[in-house]
């Protein structure tokens, strides 16, 4: 019986029960991994750290995507960096008033690799007209396109290595920029009962930003253990963060979601209590 | 470098680095160990499950006592079945208005346990004057008792073993009859996104017993790895379940609380799409 044991924290870790290894890529840059699981389907990881699972990738796409589209209400183009797993990409596709989804990934090969092997998270999506993906430097894309966006989501890894310039205050100056009136960003913050700096750190970059409103909601993804994950949610906009559940479902919600609801939607906005202390409302 | 992994589900654990056992009491009928780890304070283990961590329990003993107590308004007898720890009598006793919480615990030496090896946990609460604490089986008091209870906690262990009578359609009937009108009963129920259908069963157990609403609401605790767990929360007064955060301020929220908040309470209520479809509203 072969386990992965979770290498993200050093006194805490999950174990994924493994059932068979589909591909593995280990080098001294990398070790990444593709895995069929007991418990939660296909598993990718990098480094030792769970990046998705086929199981329950659909709380963070639905969340990630949803909330800041549906707190718009009608955004026609949108914008995704990182996310190769194209996750983001199938769930921003499900709003039938997008004109195009725009995605801008670093790696081409984590793309091959994840319509390879995990195809059932894209789901076509690649390959849907209104999606354009660009394989290119999201910090760099936000620094030079003359495009602008409604919302932005940034779906990248936790803020160590080549990702650490996506949590930057120059890298969300840049994202605002990107934004038309009324925009909303919405970005991968970490965990917060593990790491509540980085979340202080990347609502501190958004604010010094310049954005209006700095907030971050909460979605559980259980393989992402230490409770609720945060996603932070900035917008130039106040009063798009307070649309309440009724006024959400009758934008229109896409049919078939799995986690997401406008009850949902308002809910993660909760905050417990160490939270509000540790990192503000 | 020694860990404790955890055995509740066959293909996914969690592992807690443990920096030192302080107690174990391994017999045939149970393995019963208290460690100080590095990640979540101290822990208490049963039969390779984590019980709770002196870390995040707080999460846990706020959820299932406040909410049920604040959506009463103003609950003076409380009833609390299991909870050998303490937190639930701990965070009970916070209300200024209770005349007495009675704690009915089937094993003494968990107590003395407890308060020896995880005292921050009770924290006082056993010697507090409205603390009223009687060595029995709850299953049997709920059937015989006649006292009159505004709310009533099941503060159980899973429903496998022992604590599976705390589970059956006679036990909550038999808690129902406890209940004054206006009652409120607030029951631990599982992990749904591992075990949905313990969520599935004892909700239709507690409609069977007669509630006239029967509704669960999703605290995170991270030590109980799988996202959010799920209270049950059973009454003949549907208002109470609806009562908004702003009411809930008005009626006095103790001070210090970590994990609850008003916006809290209505939050825990919102129930992922795919909880909707497999257990109901």
């Amino acid at each position: 019986m072969e386990w992965f044991e979770e290498t993200l924290h050093e006194n805490w870790r999950q174990g994924i029960r493994i059932k068979e290894i589909l591909y593995r890529d280990q080098t001294e840059l990398q070790d990444l991994m593709i895995f069929e699981s007991y418990a939660w389907g296909r598993v990718l990881t990098l480094d030792g750290v769970v990046q998705t699972t086929t199981g329950d990738e659909f709380c963070y796409h639905e969340m990630i995507v949803h909330v800041p589209m549906l707190a718009h209400g009608a955004p026609r183009q949108v914008l995704i960096i990182g996310g190769g797993d194209g996750g983001c990409l199938r769930e921003a596709l499900k709003h039938e008033g997008v004109e195009r989804v725009t995605q801008v990934e670093i790696d081409r090969s984590v793309i091959d690799l994840c319509r390879k092997w995990l195809p059932t998270i894209s789901d076509g999506a690649f390959d849907h007209p209104k999606a354009r993906v660009i394989i290119a430097d999201g910090a760099r894309f936000a620094a030079e396109s003359p495009e602008r966006f409604d919302v932005i989501v940034v779906d990248s890894t936790d803020p160590i290595g080549p990702g650490a310039v996506l949590f930057t205050e120059e890298f969300y100056r840049n994202v605002r920029r990107l934004l038309n009136p009324g925009g909303i960003l919405a970005t991968q913050c970490g965990n917060p009962s593990i790491k509540p700096q980085e979340l202080v750190d990347t609502q501190a970059a958004q604010r010094a930003a310049g954005f209006a409103l700095v907030d971050y909601y909460l979605p559980v993804v259980p393989t992402y253990i230490g409770g609720g994950m945060a996603l932070g949610f900035a917008t130039d906009d106040p009063a798009k963060r307070k649309v309440g559940a009724d006024a959400i479902r009758e934008r229109g919600v896409p049919k078939g979601l799995r986690y997401y609801t406008p009850e949902v939607h308002v809910a993660a906005f909760a905050h417990p209590a160490w939270m509000i202390e540790r990192v503000g409302h």
